[in-house]
């Protein structure tokens, strides 16, 4: 279930290019293999492996303890990287970046996440999670000098492919956050997501049997619902929300270079077009330019608005509730953008291909189911609410795990 | 390959009203088991049975024959009923009403056209055809005092549920048309399509290997390329494309009344929302009026183009060509809208629907795959250019067997 | 202020043929001098002589008392054709079909209708109103055997070329309806109408000064605000609402119309199009296209639903609020349909006139400032959120002067 | 005409902080007054006196020669703040940097360019063009030791504002481009320009009538028209284009903040909302978001752009044909996403201020005017077709004063 035996010297020449680049290969060794991957649909062990190898998962992480010490964005350029060629693959890359830089933002003993952080780098772990609020279910319970956690929960991104997990739980009425590895006894991952898209991001349902947890697990001591967080800790949602911007807008730009190769290789000159060459065709050329502006531009967002979620996220401790809410604002505008132009863009590339392009062999529509899929994890209207609230009344995000 | 021994005692007691109740029964029937059929993506040799058990097949025949002596709004009418129930057999009804009716318009010998009409209806023929002018291809030889037919086509919709089929191949230079019984020898019908949608349309690739063709199978004397149709024998193209826009609408339908449903019984208000039901949700409600509004007006549309259409036909030999151009324009402006609200619709139903509509077991995204994938068949751009072409400068679309 | 010693033989001679072609060579006359008559936006005193003296007022009142007996299908054909030369033409022809029948609907006394009928006919009446729900403000008082008048409404379509209108006041804490000629005194119409659209609607400010009421002036008793009305009398708002969609219909038909005879005699091929004439530019082809496929999908609904509201309304007293409400929903999802298709068409024309078309004499502008104004009268969300409670949770819309 | 008296210490305690501070303060003020501005139409000869007092003109020239020397990433943004007041100052601005700022790519004599560079600054001139390729019709005359100019113009921005121009014009069959001051003797500015939108523009027809020009007035040798410009003389098209870019984009933004304004302060609750103020309104919170969304994604690509095209622009007369044309891709790209953004946000922010916004006194339909005025200098779908060339084929645009 684990990989956390796995361990490679990372960090050992990788920089910044080389991350880059190493992304950029397995991106396009990801596309050209996507419609047999898609098609599948089984937890991506290999693929975390290569991840895991070329640095990539260590890559937020600081050089003092062996990571590359790139910033989030950076790290979020990486995601929409691999997104463009596998989208479940850029998911998981980013909801790694979020779980494993989150521990320095939410432990209450700082020399605990560092030692977390440290054991992370050098043994190339995954970080996945277990905390979806809208699917409660876990419970701790004092057993001996710890706890056992029981339980379940629906879906859990990377569940087969986590080696470590944030989660939480009940704890005699108040909830309690803790960080785990996933080898001890207790853990089961079922493997059972069987969605239309994002079909490799491993998000099945996990158990949890008599699961140990101990004090030291705890990244502080439990708390009431309605205790408020630092505000440090709550960075978690406008940067998950970030990486949702740039697989989707990879999946998208994906989309698109794959419906510009197939046109210029494969699609046919209509009949009455009058031109030689598909790819002469007035009405294919307009499309492309129009494609091109709305994904320049969300993605020009999406970049401006990760500057800005750093900018505050590097203020530390002291960034106040407003500050973060502006840049959360930021991050959920990118959010709109992204999901209206990713769908819009990979449900229209066919109007460039063409009829022949619908072969189950391309399955094509891999960009648009996989998209389609995820923008649903929180409703676009009401992100696009809170964006208004924030113009209107200037009244930043409710802060939770979707704002 | 042929079901034709499947003779039923079509007409019988058959009427409008027990058409329509029919093809409504079976539609719903369809609907509740659309995502396995999907899922296997077989010719569907059951369900047309079930359509010829209905006397479905033989309502647009007259009454005289046998045939219950609809019209043409009707017929699509009917078209897109079963298509919101699963809209690849809403396609073959509507493909073999345009294949077995042109019979009457085609044959320069109308007593053939008879005597093939009455055989059609009395052992319930389904119609198909092998005539995709992008793919040429099959070669007709004489033989002895026949001929004999040898060629491949890419795809034959409905390749291997046709009892019948029209067919050209080139003769000594020219094209003859012609319409052949598929229980002949040397028809094969591979069952290789795989498309992401219309999965079961049956519209694989046909062989014909020394098939013999005799005079009596002509609909006239092999022509010129460059040869005119009479214009009577030119409308199988707008019906065709009517069809189209019948089996979009259907499918877009099905879709919202699919999501209608799951929204009543399945989806979760949102955490924010304010409301205990999402049936509440003012988002969700104002996309379902939106969605409602847009059906509502392209099948409005698709009505009145039948209606058009229908009454040109009724002129007979009489039908001009400017006539058939001014009916063929409506036709196809409905083609365009139904194009953009059928795409638009299957796509975002998903957004009253919510995140877990997304699991496999429902299949949800087959109305947009199959949307996606006819829809194809000519750019959508090309016949806006034919509508405006109309009205800005009085041109009727140019005859051929896309527009 | 009014004209009611303006009287024709209406009904003389009068046809629905007729009446058409009135109506088609009143807009042709409209549509030449729109762009001085939007400029100078005074209440359009003339054009309202020239509808009387066409019979065009009387279109559906009963043949019998000198009408020409068309129904609302026919009536809202006529507002879509005069709204193509000017919109506040249409808006005021429709104004005054929905505001002259309705006593019809509304009188309790059935004789007192009738009367008010004759007298209309006779003396070729333009009917308005002063309700608007959203602005309250007259009072009734009680002065000898009648009552005075008193107050001010902010917005009355048709001030000034009224000669009837329809009014409620309070009175005794109840809210009494009535119908009174503006020709007694104490009646100010302020021509102060001063807006960016629908410039000839002459709808600004009324005011009452001790304007006499008389007992047969009453619609019925007054009522409590929360009494329900006879479900016939409350048509007026599926119909007012029909009168809307077919002016912006019309208005959209107008601007499109006027687009292509500027593409075809006046706007020149852009430099890199390749072709010679601006009408073969593909791409303004297309959206010539695209523009009447939307359009016409929005007139065949809102013909359809007109053709709904027209059956229940012919039911009479014994039509059901649940009757009532299916065929308002109709009407609603027209207007929903029409707001969209006319702001966008209304918007784009300029793409296919190009630069030059922006020249103030043309004044093109003037289509989309009139669907932009009109089209605020309620917000599409709400209306589109009425057709979603009625087709998700089956509730009718609830009857007010809005929906 | 000319306001080249109007000197001013310009550059003394100007720094890039009080140039912006000056921008938002006098488009601030634009905003208060833009209705009456829009109503009166006249050219702003006022207006750009403010500009000049604030050193507003001189922002892009060097600071030893007295400019600021903001680089274009900012004379961008200071055009878009501009427009947020006025569109038509924005694109005033926009046009003088790109008038004035040409002379240094385009004069061969650099020495010439440098005297032209300081004149200008010191004399804090106002640089306007009478260029339009589509309107050809200058004719240059050889007379005494120079020339006399000839011909009109029909459309000519700050025809009456500048003091100086570039022009071109026939001479012996070449096309001789030259730069000269308007008060000379012969220059006619008729203030003929009366269009819907950009009414200050100031865009009316020139005339010159024996207006001398002398050999130094040449920016070079007359060439044939089929001479390749260097490419750095090319510039002024993508930078033009980035002109028009942020001018659009600032009219919807301040299009937007007015709407916003306005709904806090004056826009009523819906009937039917159950919300107490318009700004708790579920719909117009989500437009304010999506509206919101949309801007920050456009501007954000706007911004991208120009530091692409000020990225090439910097490597001076090294600068390649074919980085031109990548940074001009980019320029072309945000070019035909501001221009669906702006048109858009323009006509929709009526959704949310609602039907009385629509009084003639706010001029609120102004932004949309003017953003459908310019938006048509070229046809969008055509630079759409240039971006596609770009992303389809490689293909670079072909350099016109278009692209």
């Amino acid at each position: 279930m684990s990989q956390s035996n796995v361990v490679y010297a990372a960090g050992l020449g990788v920089t910044r290019d080389s991350l880059f680049a190493s992304a950029s290969e397995i991106s396009a060794d990801l596309s050209a293999r996507a419609a047999d991957l898609d098609r599948e649909g089984r937890p991506p062990i290999g693929e975390i492996v290569k991840l895991k190898k070329a640095g990539l998962l260590n890559a937020l992480h600081a050089r003092e303890i062996g990571g590359a010490g790139l910033d989030w964005a950076d790290g979020l350029k990486l995601v929409r990287i691999l997104a463009r060629g596998e989208s479940s693959i850029g998911q998981l890359l980013g909801y790694h970046y979020v779980n494993s830089q989150s521990i320095y933002w939410s432990f209450a003993d700082q020399a605990r996440a560092q030692v977390l952080g440290v054991e992370t780098v050098a043994q190339n772990l995954y970080w996945g999670a277990a905390v979806n609020p809208r699917d409660p279910g876990l419970t701790l319970t004092r057993r001996g000098s710890g706890y056992v956690l029981n339980g379940r929960k629906s879906f859990s991104t990377a569940a087969r492919v986590s080696d470590y997990i944030n989660a939480n739980a009940t704890l005699d009425g108040k909830i309690a956050n803790f960080a785990v590895p996933t080898d001890r006894p207790g853990y089961v991952a079922n493997d059972d997501w069987d969605n239309i898209g994002q079909r490799l991001s491993d998000s099945g349902s996990v158990e949890f049997h008599d699961f140990p947890v101990y004090d030291e697990d705890f990244v502080g001591p439990p708390a009431d619902e309605n205790d408020l967080a630092p505000v440090l800790a709550t960075f978690n949602t406008p940067l998950i929300q970030l990486v949702f911007v740039n697989f989707y807008l990879g999946a998208a730009e994906g989309a698109l270079a794959a419906a510009v190769d197939y046109v210029r290789t494969t699609t046919r000159p209509w009949i009455t077009s009058g031109v030689e060459k598909a790819s002469d065709d007035p009405y294919i050329l307009e499309r492309v330019g129009e494609f091109t502006a709305s994904l320049k531009a969300s993605a020009a967002l999406a970049d401006s608005a990760a500057l800005a979620v750093q900018t505050a996220l590097a203020k530390g401790r002291d960034v106040t509730a407003r500050e973060r809410g502006e840049a959360a604002a930021e991050a959920y505008a990118a959010k709109v953008h992204a999901t209206h132009v990713a769908l819009d863009i990979t449900a229209r590339v066919f109007e460039i291909t063409g009829a022949r392009s619908t072969a189950e062999k391309y399955r094509f529509d891999r960009f648009w189911r996989n998209v389609r899929t995820h923008t649903l994890h929180d409703p676009v209207f009401y992100k696009a609410r809170e964006v208004g609230e924030f113009v209107l009344n200037g009244t930043i995000p409710v802060v939770s795990l979707y704002s």
